[in-house]
């Protein structure tokens, strides 16, 4: 069983990857980590430049009524990684970026059409955008109310939460997850990528269609499937 | 009281953080200080890389009549920065660049509509942009006339000068400003990936709507607002 | 005659470039290179960051039955590589990446135009895009499949491999090759190149013209033709 | 007199320059100066990357004859090179690059309008683009021929060489000058940053107007006019 000081240690590498690959600016975005056995989650402090983190500034928040350990205040997005964690089936770190595609989609109001293998190999499906938080929602319990849009997206799709581990908050920007902080960001990372190719994809042609299922399953499968043979054997 | 050494300091710091971070290029902005107890500001000398200044080539210049000390020539954009520091309340530090994506609303003479939350963080509204100079406000004196229609825009706003940090001048790029220095840095840095997410938004969906009221004034005043609860208490 | 040693060493350096020059994202992309003599073909393990591989690491996959030799799998595109191999004459590496703009004209179905001098120093035409696979294709042999579509379109063109050292699979990204791993590796950088040049030269005007044969002759020849005048005497 | 060696080296760093600047990559371009004292150019030698290039490579080359001297072949652009020095007053240094957003104009066959006072500030107008070659220029001595249409549609304009120190080659891509090749070499920077900046200009707005002429005239008179108030006195 990993140990708290190493879930941290994992936790505060992950932020700082974020801020190497380029995908936060300044303190726009955050990692955290969940031990269940514990029944906590550890998050990113807020404001701090997610570059910048250590294991010792990271903040232990139960997982039951939300009551933080250590002297610094939790990422203001808390109560939506708490939501997700609660919510999606398998999930053991979240990300949440500002990341410079994937943030324009959200903006436009738009799902990221599968448009190649790029996608295909990470993403089983479009990847979702939320429905708009209705004004009662932004007013109310706001963070913990983004949570919940992004759950019940996921949940329409009718498959498993790790097969589409990204989605669009509408106006806002994406969050991905994983089954660690390290796989999460590697989504966030890969949306990325795949964002700003489908938008250089609609520029040179603003109709093109999506992938056909035959290929996308295909990649998908190739890596992720219970025939994967991408990768080597652990 | 900060000295007047230490000014100079955090000014030159903030040339070169501004070069740091790829808003300028070759010697094209500049970032000025003020002290009103000494009744100066201190900016960046005219045609120096931002990049390579250092503290003692700051220029020491009057605000009650524009005169310099030092042996180096000011910022041909000082007599803007004077304006500014007269019109807009509260504002210690100011930045101007030619950064790419605000430069080209600038040049395309739109304001940057708020787009998502990234933009609500920051700015409470859409980025304004000043109005044309007219030919006699050119051919007389450019540098403060530019400072004028600054102060002008803002003015119209009915806001106070730190809830909307940054204009666009026409033609021409953007200037920022904050409490201090690096606060203006920071703005300057923001604005320019406000303006890259919102010009990517448009590309997708030329007729996006900006973010609806409730969901803008949530962000903004989570950050800023009289209950803001990001980032650590001081 | 080059040792398979040192094959293994030319192999990995060629995957490490193409991972400095900014080609790929993690394990998005693989170089391969040819031993005609002692019957292999050298390629990346699969699921290895490119930019992470040793000599050691290289997998030697025999070119009449796959076999391969060492204790890692292979790229999965290894048998795109074997069949390019048997099929284009004169290849002794190939390249396959996700770059961004060349990855965005295969996902918009598109051919790219030779719009300048940058492209014709480098393709002898249009850089070409496969047809769509049959589901039949990708529920098959998918990556041989990938391997015998591309070589079908270059065998369209009618003219030797090494003039167009490029194919765009439809849906997915680029292979390049060359004489040697080193060569596939400059293409696949000059491709990116002419991608993005291409890609920002529709965006100012949609019906641009592809330029006249004479110069794009000119250019090509003055690089590869029998009275090339380019570079140095070797 | 600056000695052939000290040219020799000021040649080479300019080169050296230019890549660290990303403005070529691989030997995508080239940068020569001139010493009309000793009748000669100094260019780099064809196909070696600039950003390699030491001052004992530079190649140089009679203005009479275009005889050289030293063991390497001299850039395949030289005679175009020769007759910009001989038509155009006043320059002592050139530059050529394939940079990304200025080919891509010369690419699209558009000058590039005056969109903002970053252009102005060192552009007397648009920067204008050359007509196409003939075929017959094209199969004749097509690098020279490369040359009289730079200096014909430069003629065109009916200023001062210097303050139009840019043009586009259609279907090529840029050629830069100045009173050196450091300044030549910072014509090539700033004309890249204002391409890409109307590029981008033009995606906000298809048909954003020029900027009007007393803005245009002011700007570029406080850097360059007889009144200049830009930078340090020498």
């Amino acid at each position: 069983m990993t140990s708290l000081a190493e879930l941290c240690g994992h936790v505060a590498a992950a932020n700082r990857a974020l801020a190497e690959a380029g995908l936060v600016t300044l303190s726009f975005g955050n990692v955290s980590g969940i031990s269940h056995d514990r029944g906590v989650l550890v998050i990113k402090p807020s404001g701090i430049p997610c570059g910048e983190v250590t294991p010792e500034q990271m903040v232990v928040v139960s997982l039951r009524d939300g009551i933080t350990e250590g002297g610094l205040r939790p990422s203001s997005d808390t109560p939506t990684h708490l939501v997700l964690y609660r919510r999606l089936e398998g999930v053991g770190g979240i990300v949440h970026t500002h990341s410079p595609f994937a943030s324009a989609w959200a903006q436009a109001g738009r799902e990221i059409p599968c448009f190649g293998t790029t996608h295909a190999d990470h993403f089983a499906g479009p990847v979702p955008i939320t429905r708009p938080l209705t004004d009662a929602e932004i007013a109310g319990d706001y963070e913990r109310e983004t949570g919940e849009v992004i759950a019940e997206r996921i949940g329409e799709l009718g498959i498993e939460a790790l097969r589409m581990p990204a989605a669009l908050v509408r106006s806002h920007g994406p969050f991905t997850w994983g089954a660690d902080p390290a796989e999460a960001v590697g989504n966030a990372a890969t949306l990325e990528i795949v964002a700003a190719m489908a938008w250089r994809t609609l520029a040179l042609d603003p109709g093109a269609p999506p992938i056909g299922g035959a290929l996308a399953a295909r990649h998908f499968n190739r890596k992720h499937g219970p025939g994967a043979y991408y990768g080597q054997q652990v």
